[in-house]
Parts: C-alpha cells; sequence; structure tokens
C-alpha cells in the first residue's frame, strides 16, 4: 500500500501531543501509531506501526463482506465471520429436506463446501491512497454551489474509473467533512463458499429477545471460504476453483481474555455521525427521530392489521416489518441515549467549546469564524422543505411499483448519457447490474395490497402538508388541495388509489423488468398508471436531488473548515467518521457497573448461563449435542477452554470496543495480534453512540474464543477446522 | 401471652451453643431471644427477649389479615401493608366512574375512609399457649391408626371450641410435625377500612412483567384502618364505629437502611415444608411437580382455546387461569431450584447426616432408629393410589358444579351431627359461612363450558387409570373399562359429559344455593345429574379421606419423633415450618453477586429505574404526578429522602430476609424495631426455598419507607398521615 503522509490532518495527529479520553475512536489505520502512548499505557507491547500496513500483520487479514467484517484464519483462505453475516448464505443453500437456518452446516470436507450463490463477495484492501489533491485541489471559487459539486462527482468518478481499469474494485472516500478524500482499492472475490456455521440454537441463541441485551449467549459466528481460478486469480465460481491463498491470516489464541485486556477490533465500520454539528444532531432528536418513530409504528399498525387479514400477505410483508422494527428500535435508542442520556446536552457542550475556542483567537476567528453560523443557515434552508421533501421521499420508498418506476427512468435517462463519467454517481455502469439486481429481489416481497396501504398512507402525509410545501403534481392527479377537509381528502386519495391500482401491469415481474431494458421514451409510452405518476414527480424530485447538490456544494466550502477546526481545537487526534473503510478501534475487556438501577454486568457470561436460559422452544432452545457437551463437562470431563477465574467455559464477553453496522464479523485481537473473539453486537443504551459516544456505557459484545473452539470441538465436531487454523 | 416454657424443644433451643448458618427461620417469637449471639454479632444493639412479648414492642403492632400481614403506625389504629393486600377492597369499592383499581385512593378525612365489605378482618394475636399435653397426652397407644387420628382431631376440636367461647378467634396450630401444639387466640376486628392506595402505575409498577424479579420499581403498600364500637370493643361494620386503639404500634424511620444493616420481618407467613424428608422432597420433585406442570399447561391450552371462541369465556376463565398460571409458574420455580439449583441434593445430604448421626449411638439408635423407614413406609403406603387419589382430587376442583354438590352433602352429613366437636374439622359451625360464602362466590366465574371443558380434561385422566386404580363409580357411569382405546374412552366421556350437563340446574345461583340449605337426603332426591355423580363418588371419597386420615395417625406416631432428632442433630435451634402463626425472621439488606450469568444485583434500586422503564403503557405507566415530582427532585427540589450514597431517592431494596406466602404486607424492621420499609416478594430463582431453603440465593424484596414517604408526600398529598405516623 502506498502509505498516504499528504493530508493535513494526519500530520497534525503524528505531532499531537493530547491523548483524547475513553476508547472512543474507529480509527484510520495509518492513524494509529499516534496513539501509540495510549495503547501503552494499556498494556501494548507491539509495534502500532503494524497497524499502518495495510497488507501486513493484522491489517491484511481483515476483508470486507460488504455489509460485514470477516477475517481470514488459515492460509487456505478459511474466513471467520458472524452467524448473522452468513444467513444469507444458509438461506440460499437450504432446501425443504434441510433447513440449515435451523440446524447449521459443517462441510466435512473441502469438496462439501457450498457456494453462497451470486452476490457474495470478499473484498479484500490492498491500497489506501490520499487524493485530497485531485479531488478537491484548484476548484475554481467562483463557481456556484452546483456546479462546484458536480465538479467533485465528476473528479471523483473519473478516480474510481481509473483505478477500476487495473481490475480491481474502487472507491474514492470522503474523510472528516471533505477534509481529506482517499482511493481504497480492494482485491474482489467473487466465489465465496460456506464451511461452518452451528444450529441456530448457538449462533442466534436468544434471538429477538437478547438482541442488543447483556447477558448474553450467542455463538454467533460462521466461517467462509474463498475460492480463485487455478491461476490464483479472482475468478466467478467454478467446480475447478481453488482456495484463495491469503498473505496475511490470524492466529488464534485458545486462552481468550480476561477483564481488564487491551483488545482491538479491525473491520469496516458504516456509517457514524459524530462531527455533525449540534444543530443537526439536535434536529435529529427533535424533528426526524420522533417524526420516524411516529410514522414507523404506524405503518406497523397498518401492516400488522394487514397480515391478520391474510396470513400470506403476513409472509410478504415479513421483511418490511422488520426492516421498519428495526429501524423503530434503532431510533427509540437513539432519543433515549440523546436526550434522557445526556448524550445532547455533552454535544452542545462540546459545541460551545469549539466556538468558544475560535472567537478566543484573532487568527482562528479569521479562519474559523464563519464555520459554525454558514452551516447553520445551510440547514435552515433545507428545514424549509423538509417535510414536502421527507414525504416524497416516503413515497417512493413505500411503494415497490412507484420506486420501480421511478428506478428504471433514472437508470434510462443516465443511460442515455454517452460518457459514463457523466452519469449520476450509483447510476454508472458499474450500478446497474446492483440495480437491476435489486429490482428482481423487490419480487419477493410484493403485494399490490401492501403498495396501495403503505402509498396510501404517506398520500394522506401528502394531503396534509402546509399550502407552501405542497406535492402539486400529486395534488393535481388525485384532485387534493391545501386545507381540504380531512374526510374528503381521504376520499380523493382512495378514488386515486384505486385508479393507479386498476392501471398499473408493475406488478408482473416481467412488466416489471421490462421497463429496465427501455429507453427514457418507451418508459413513458407504456403509459402505466405508475410511470405516469413517476413522471409527474420527476421535476419535483429532480428539483429535490438539485437542491440537495447545490447545499453539499455550499457545504463543501465550510465543511472541511469545521472538520480542521475540531481536529485543531482537540490537538489533532481525532477518529474521522465511520465510512465503511477500514479501521483501527481499541478498548478493553470491561464489567459495568450500574448498567441498569440496581444491576451490574459482569464482563463474561459462561455455558451456565446457557443452561439457565433453555427452555427448549422457540429462541432459547440449544442443541441436544451442546446440552450432552455441558452435562459431560460438569461431571468432570477434562477442558481446556474453562477459564479458571469463571469455573465454566466463557460464552461472550463484554468490551469498551467502539463498533457500529458493519463491523459484524470484525475479529477482536489482543494485544499481540490474535483472535480472541468476534464481534457482533452493542447494548441498547448505547445505540445514540453512532451520533456521540458514550465514554461511560458503551459496551460491545464478543463471542469468545473459547467458546468457539470448545463448540467446534465438543458439539459440532468440527475437529479438522480447528487443526487448519492451528 | 402466656409464655410456653413446657415443650421440650424450647428448652433444648435455649440451651443450644451451637447456632445454624445463614439467615434462614421463621422464628418463633418465643425462640427469639435463643438467637441472641447471632443477632449480636449483626450488629443488634436491643433486648431479643423483646420478640417473646406477644403484646409488646413490636409484636403487639403486627396483625394478620388473613392472607396477608399488617402492622398498626398510629395511635388511630392505622395499619400499614402491601398494595396487593389492599386489591379486594380497592375493587370492592370502585365504581364504574371511579376505578380504585387503577387511579388509587386517599381518604383525605376518616369520614371518607371506605369500608372494605364483608370478609376483610384483621386478627390480633392476644395469646399463644403451649397446649402439647392437652393434645397428645396419654394417648393409649393401643389406638388403630384412626381412631389415634380421630381422637387427636376432638381434642383440637374441644381446645378450639373453650377458647372461643371467650369471644375469640382461636386456632390450635401443629409446630415440629406435631412434635409441639400451640393454642393462638385472636381478637377479630370486622370493620376494616381503605385509608390510602397509590395508583396501579405505583402500587403495581411493572406488574406481571416484573413479578418475583429484581431489578424491582414497585410502591407495593396500601393503607387500612381498624374500627371497633364506641366502648372500644369489637363490632360489626358501622355507622358510628370508632377507630381502634391498639397498646402497639411501629415508629417510622425516615432514614430507612443501607446496605448490611440488620432487619427483621415480622408476620404470618403461610406454609413451608424444610422438615419434610427427603423421600417427600424428592417425590414433589420427580412426580408432583412434573405432573402439575404438565397437566396445567394442558388445562391453560385448553381455556386459551375457549377463550379465542368467545370473550365472554375468557372473563369467566380469568381467575382460574391466574390460579393455574400462579401455580404453574410457581412449580416450574420449585423444580428449577430443587433440582438445576442443586437443592434437593442438599436435602438429600442433609438427611444422609441426620442418619448417619441416628446411627452413631446406640441410645439415638434406639430412640430414632425406626423412624426414617417407617416415614419411608408410610409414603410408600400413600403411592400405590396416588394416581387416583390425585385425579378423584382434580375432578371436583375442576367443575364447579360437581365441587358445589359434594361441599353441600359435605356440609349436610356433618349438620347432621349432633355435637358440633363431632363434625369434621373444616366443616363445623364456625365453618359453615365461610364455605357458603365461597359457594356464593363461585358465580362469578362459573360457566357450564368451562366445567365441561375441565371435567373432560380430568375424566379422560380417569380413563386412562392403571387398571389397579381405577374410579369405579365414574367407569360405571360414563361406561369406561380398564384398557379401552382411547377414542373409545374419549367418545364415551364425551357421551357422558353430554348426559352430565344436560342434567343439571346447578349452573344456576339459585338452584346451587339452595342445595345448602337441605339434608343429605333432600339432596340426593334433587336427582340432579352431578348430585348423582357426587353421591356415587362419596364412597370412595370417603374412603380416601379415612386412608389419610389413617396414615396421619400412623405418622403422629413416628413424625414428633423424627422432628425431635432433627431438632438434636441440629443442637436444637430449629426454627419451625410456617403454619399462618406470627414469626420473626432476621437477615441484612444484601445485594447479590452473580444473581444471573454475568448480572450482579445491586440492594437498591431508585426513582432513576422508574424514569427509564416507564413506557407510559401497560404495567410501566408511572403517573403523571410521580414523574413530574422526579422532574422537581432532578431540578434541584431539596428531598430528605434521598440516600446520599445513592443520589437518589430508594425504591426497593434486596434482602436475605427468609419469608413466604402470607408475609406480604410485613414491616421491615431495624435493629432499633422500627418500620423501614413493606416486605413484597421474592425472586423466582429462590422459590424452591419453601423446601429447602437457599442460604446463598435466597433473597427477598421490600419496598423502602423512603420511597412510601416521598410518594406520600411529593406524588400524592398524603400529608396528614404522615403527620399521624410522626
Amino acid at each position: 500500500m502506498r502509505t498516504p503522509n499528504s493530508s493535513s490532518f494526519v500530520a497534525a495527529a503524528v505531532l499531537a501531543a493530547a491523548v483524547t479520553a475513553a476508547d472512543e475512536g474507529m480509527w484510520m489505520p495509518q492513524q494509529v501509531p499516534a496513539l501509540a502512548d495510549k495503547l501503552r499505557a494499556l498494556g501494548f507491547a507491539g509495534d502500532p506501526q503494524a497497524f499502518a500496513d495495510l497488507t501486513g500483520q493484522p491489517m491484511g487479514a481483515i476483508v470486507s463482506l460488504g455489509n460485514c467484517t470477516a477475517s481470514f484464519v488459515s492460509p487456505d483462505g478459511l474466513l471467520a465471520t458472524n452467524h448473522h453475516c452468513v444467513v444469507g448464505s444458509l438461506q440460499y443453500n437450504s432446501t425443504p429436506e434441510r433447513n440449515l437456518l435451523v440446524d447449521g452446516f459443517l462441510a466435512k470436507t473441502r469438496a462439501e463446501e457450498l457456494w453462497n450463490g451470486p452476490g457474495s463477495k470478499v473484498w479484500v484492501t490492498v491500497s489506501v491512497e490520499d487524493v485530497t489533491d485531485a479531488i478537491t485541489g484548484k476548484l475554481d471559487p467562483k463557481l456556484d454551489d452546483l456546479r462546484r459539486q458536480q465538479l467533485l462527482e465528476r473528479r471523483v468518478k473519473e478516480r474510481t474509473a481509473a483505478c477500476e481499469a487495473k481490475g480491481l474494485r474502487c472507491r474514492v472516500a470522503s474523510f472528516f467533512e471533505g477534509l481529506s478524500y482517499y482511493e481504497i482499492a480492494q482485491l474482489e472475490l467473487s466465489d465465496v463458499r460456506l464451511v461452518y456455521a452451528p444450529a441456530a440454537g448457538i449462533g442466534d441463541f436468544g434471538g429477538e429477545t437478547d438482541n442488543w441485551r447483556w447477558p448474553r449467549h450467542t455463538g454467533d459466528w460462521g466461517f467462509y471460504r474463498a475460492y480463485v481460478g487455478p491461476d490464483g486469480k479472482p475468478a466467478a465460481h467454478a467446480k475447478q476453483n481453488v482456495p484463495f491463498k491469503p498473505q496475511r491470516w490470524l492466529k488464534l489464541q485458545p486462552a481468550g481474555v480476561k477483564e481488564g485486556d487491551l483488545v482491538f477490533v479491525t473491520g469496516y465500520p458504516g456509517t457514524t455521525r459524530r462531527l455533525a454539528t449540534y444543530g443537526e444532531v439536535k434536529d435529529a432528536a427533535q424533528w426526524t427521530f420522533p417524526r420516524t418513530i411516529r410514522t414507523y409504528q404506524e405503518q406497523l399498525d397498518l401492516l400488522d392489521a394487514l397480515g391478520k387479514q391474510d396470513p400470506a400477505l403476513k409472509i410478504k410483508a415479513a421483511s418490511r416489518v422488520a426492516g421498519l422494527n428495526n429501524t423503530l428500535t434503532n431510533r427509540k435508542g437513539m432519543l433515549e441515549g440523546l436526550v434522557r442520556g445526556g448524550l445532547l446536552a455533552q454535544k452542545q457542550a462540546r459545541e460551545e467549546r469549539l466556538a468558544a475556542w475560535i472567537a478566543a483567537d484573532a487568527a482562528r476567528q479569521k479562519e474559523y469564524g464563519d464555520v459554525l453560523p454558514a452551516l447553520a443557515a445551510i440547514e435552515a434552508e433545507a428545514h424549509v422543505t423538509r417535510e414536502r421533501d421527507s414525504v416524497l421521499a416516503q413515497l417512493f420508498g413505500a411503494s415497490t411499483l412507484l420506486g420501480s418506476a421511478r428506478s428504471a427512468r433514472l437508470v434510462a435517462l443516465e443511460r442515455a448519457k454517452k460518457l459514463d463519467v457523466e452519469r449520476e454517481l450509483g447510476y454508472q455502469e458499474r450500478d446497474f447490474p446492483r440495480i437491476r439486481e435489486a429490482l428482481e429481489r423487490a419480487q419477493r416481497a410484493l403485494d399490490p395490497r401492501l403498495d396501495q396501504a403503505l402509498l396510501g398512507y404517506w398520500m394522506r402525509h401528502a394531503a396534509a402538508l402546509p399550502a407552501e410545501q405542497r406535492i402539486r403534481e400529486l395534488d393535481k392527479l388525485a384532485g387534493l388541495t391545501p386545507g381540504m377537509a380531512k374526510a374528503d381528502s381521504d376520499a380523493a386519495v382512495d378514488a386515486y388509489l384505486a385508479r393507479l391500482m386498476a392501471g398499473t401491469k408493475l406488478a408482473e415481474q416481467d412488466a416489471r423488468m421490462a421497463l429496465f431494458d427501455k429507453t427514457p421514451a418507451e418508459i413513458a409510452a407504456t403509459r402505466d398508471s405508475f410511470v405516469d405518476l413517476a413522471l409527474a414527480l420527476e421535476p419535483l424530485d429532480l428539483q429535490v436531488r438539485e437542491a440537495e447538490k447545490r447545499r453539499a456544494g455550499a457545504a463543501s466550502r465550510v465543511r472541511p473548515r469545521y472538520a480542521k477546526a475540531l481536529l485543531a481545537e482537540a490537538g489533532g487526534l481525532v477518529a474521522p467518521d465511520a465510512n465503511l473503510t477500514l479501521r483501527v478501534t481499541y478498548g478493553q475487556v470491561k464489567a459495568r457497573a450500574n448498567a441498569g438501577d440496581g444491576v451490574d454486568w459482569r464482563a463474561f457470561t459462561t455455558l451456565a448461563g446457557i443452561e439457565s436460559k433453555h427452555t427448549g422452544e422457540g429462541e432459547f432452545d440449544a442443541p441436544d449435542a451442546e446440552l450432552a457437551a455441558i452435562q459431560a463437562l460438569r461431571a468432570g470431563k477434562a477442558s481446556g477452554y474453562v477459564a479458571p477465574e469463571l469455573g465454566d467455559v466463557p460464552v461472550d464477553f463484554l468490551t469498551t470496543l467502539d463498533i457500529t453496522g458493519g463491523n459484524s464479523g470484525s475479529p477482536v485481537l489482543n494485544g499481540r495480534g490474535e483472535f480472541v473473539g468476534l464481534i457482533f453486537d452493542g447494548t441498547f443504551d448505547t445505540v445514540a453512540s453512532d451520533y456521540v459516544f458514550d465514554a461511560v456505557r458503551t459496551r460491545s459484545i464478543g463471542a469468545e474464543v473459547r467458546y468457539l473452539l470448545w463448540t467446534m470441538t465438543e458439539v459440532d465436531g468440527a475437529h479438522h477446522l480447528v487443526e487448519e487454523m492451528r
């Protein structure tokens, strides 16, 4: 890899004497050397520089699965990740006779390993290059906001295309609010196979009931193997493919960890918003989240009522219900942490400190004085139309039929452009297969009655929009006017919905997929009712997206300096927000006092907890083989995986590690870079750490390596894999 | 009171040097002086002799409500107990406009205090007399087992009648398996009125979800006042009645308790079986409890299915469902503790120790050598017919119609006897009003469809009984034979049930109550189908009851000596099993480490937990007034009820106090005998302590006096009551 060294913040970080408090931070690998003092204070005896080498040990072993992380644990391409990250493969490979989701799977030989199917990829990061100058250099300050943003995007597209020409998968990612840009190049392996996953009674023990909770007893692991062509190069799935030989793999430490140990997580965290302004977080807490909680709950109630009418509808709605519920739970947790947990007040204090720091010095005043007011002004502008914009977005999201029509038009319009680089980000040649796949997949959950219910729900919202924020095209089509009596607008919406449903063929897979290959004019010519609606909304849709771009352009003049001020005020050592790039976070194995009123959490759970939670039903149904193994242990069978201080095999453990979605499947490493567990969850009351890190309460949950090894040897008979990892 | 001193075990207790481990023991008040060393080691500075004085301080303040305990807390007869103990009064006094169960109640003046209705009594223990000699002395050893038991029962009835002639309510109770008998005389106060109960959002906060659980946040208190005639004597409810003036009342200690404090509970615990033999406990764990769990679950499933067919039926079945569920939960907890918790193994070890102690000495061998084998033989005899006996009992219990017919016949048969003392225990003059009341009350939950379903359930069990344990009379009536194919016996049962239901009028309240006033012959002459069935079962019913009496008579030759051996082996200081008589238990305010795998429990919860549990719905709906008071506190309003070490008002607390059902409403006293809280629950995993005390895990939960006082002053405006208690 090329080590980035041109960016100002990294220089600042390396020079920084101050070390930030607690364990906050999903650090870029190259920032780790600057954390040396802090790490040494926690007992780190290794070379922090090692983390900065993306192809060295241990970073070279850490790969992305897209939404999850995994790590190589053998020279033959064996990958360890979470059980909940291999669910797609278990689903794909299940048959009516053999439900792998319930029973788990173990390949006794390489030949038995099962292909995950298309879409399952492994990305190995091979280089990270600082491209800040190429993206943000020499921007004509006279460009208006829209053109400025368009130019920035064009540069990103050009860099990406040039990089991918080398046969890699590339991405130009913004760090620190656009202060820096990095180009990340990854090897893409497309033949990924299922090797081992425990039964649901281990891998998902506790299910939804225990989700986000401690004490936890989930054996949340699964194993893949990456395959390549006989020539060792990435290749499509084929029988003659051979295991990928990674340059680096992790060594398992069968002694596990103990309380107080320094631990690392290396992985691909998805999104955090910790560098957002106080105004943005306050707005999320006071407007966005309460609105989401209310409207998502109402949509769930609607779907619940529909499901009661018809069990088939309930099945169709299941994934949508799960999605709504996930977001609902997450947003409730966010709100709880921000408001009740006091994190919003912390954020306010932090921003006030920043403002005071800027005001305290004339030079700073000159460099950063305009930053906070300018960001507030951009935000205020967005608020003017946010109700309308949010309802418009929800209309597209609520209806698969409308969303498909819109998607097909967007693809067709962009495809009509000659040069790929001219096309909108996300609608380039490289994106078309993904979009088509999503359209195809949508059929499983499609039922016109669901569309009608949810579209009706959001159209009622549209009907109630204030006069200055109307969706005029919808008003015209449905016969709505501002201030209309609710009974009248409801009737108008229902009548329009009936016309819409009667005039569409898009619920049929073939008709919907056919749209995808048409030109913009051909799509319009279908005169399908949902195409008509999409066409009517298209100008407003474009206007909203352009306004967003304009605001992004305006922000690109200010946000990087805001981040620079934040960094400078903090002494330089700040981690950038998560953006699905490779990161390192460190922390400790640690209990939590006063985790709830009247309750302390210990750092470890043990097999004893499985025995006491096991009911033999539903989410608490440990396999007989595991119960028998526990009984054998209790009866005196020796095991090297018993922790003497616990008098039992450790199952899960608590750490202060700072993680978020995307980190799932990440290995937990000890101070010597050895694999000691798999991180798989956080605790509910620290969900809000995605916005403001809670240094006191944040805990993440890992499955301990000794539970993994004990289960593999005593329960699942996966000795050959344990041997392979040795 | 007359202090008992003739009984051998009390002498042994006073002389005992050895002190038993942990805090086990619901001690008889007169045993407390013998605990002096133990109490002093826990910091007790008072005179243990004080507890032995039933009319002194604090024991004179402790009264029974029947199923609950209460204590006088003012010179004007104000009584503190649990919220869940005043639910009957809240129900009785609710109107369609004013649901006291939800909103709570506060009488601003004495005139506003609400009569609890008939049946609500307060019993003040005025004397306890050792009557062992009178009951067990001079028994002709040549009497057969049945006559021996009948004589014992006759003596009990004679003593009771003589005592009650003095205008008191009396009871002769057996202690230590019949080794001692005491006659307890109580003043009965019949005019009891509701003074104050918080809203359900405080008094039942957490509801079923938190039941048996920690952390807990229930304000489980309610206040009554006892009234007497203007002459100060017990009187029926009347407007001109005046508050009872107790000789003793407790003083509230507004400083509450802190971790490690010595605390007492004084009250009327119901039933424990800790002196049962290992064989009896093993049998409960291996036969009775699993059978109960299975059959109760199946009955619940039946009732659930019926409730789904008809909501009205669901309401009728509610109290039955609640009862089945309670027992089910309790038995699961018992089984869990006995088997998984290792208590059964402890019991076994203890009995082996006893057997070894007996065998180790020739004199002991002579005195006690026959005891354990004899008890085992009596138990084995009961096993021969236990399946049949249990099904017979369940038939009577499952059907209100059958149960009523049986009950009416039993009453009529006993009433026909000339002398009250000749009548069976529980079927004497003094019992008739209670039996009639129960028959009347049963109407609320009566629905022939429920009777039919549950009776059918148990008749199917009867059909499946082994050939040597048939209920022959039922076989004849329903046309059942042993070994019949299930489909045939099911059809026979259904046909018989249809005939039964068609031939009865007992579902009508008037017809059912009319039975109660008839002679045995008049009842038989009704030829009601359920009367016919009850008559057919009567000989077997009598036979079973006589067999029980014969076994009791046999046991009365052995069990007292078994208890004597237990006492001697333990050095004399053992508490007798709970039997609804006044007891004292001591313990400490104490957290619990490793309460669950990965979890420790703190000793206190605080208002913060109410804030975080509050959802505004269902069982977690704290009143607005309370939330406002918490907010005021958070905003800086001073309160003397904040515990400095917690930085908040304590809500509930954990203690090692040994309690059981009947202790509900008991005051928790500090080492100076001051009121510091109300005990109201135990924790689920120590339910089995009723059989074998779990010295490590047992915790009971109290509501802290500071939460009580804070709520009364800051939330409910009950200043006048706080003033009265000062």
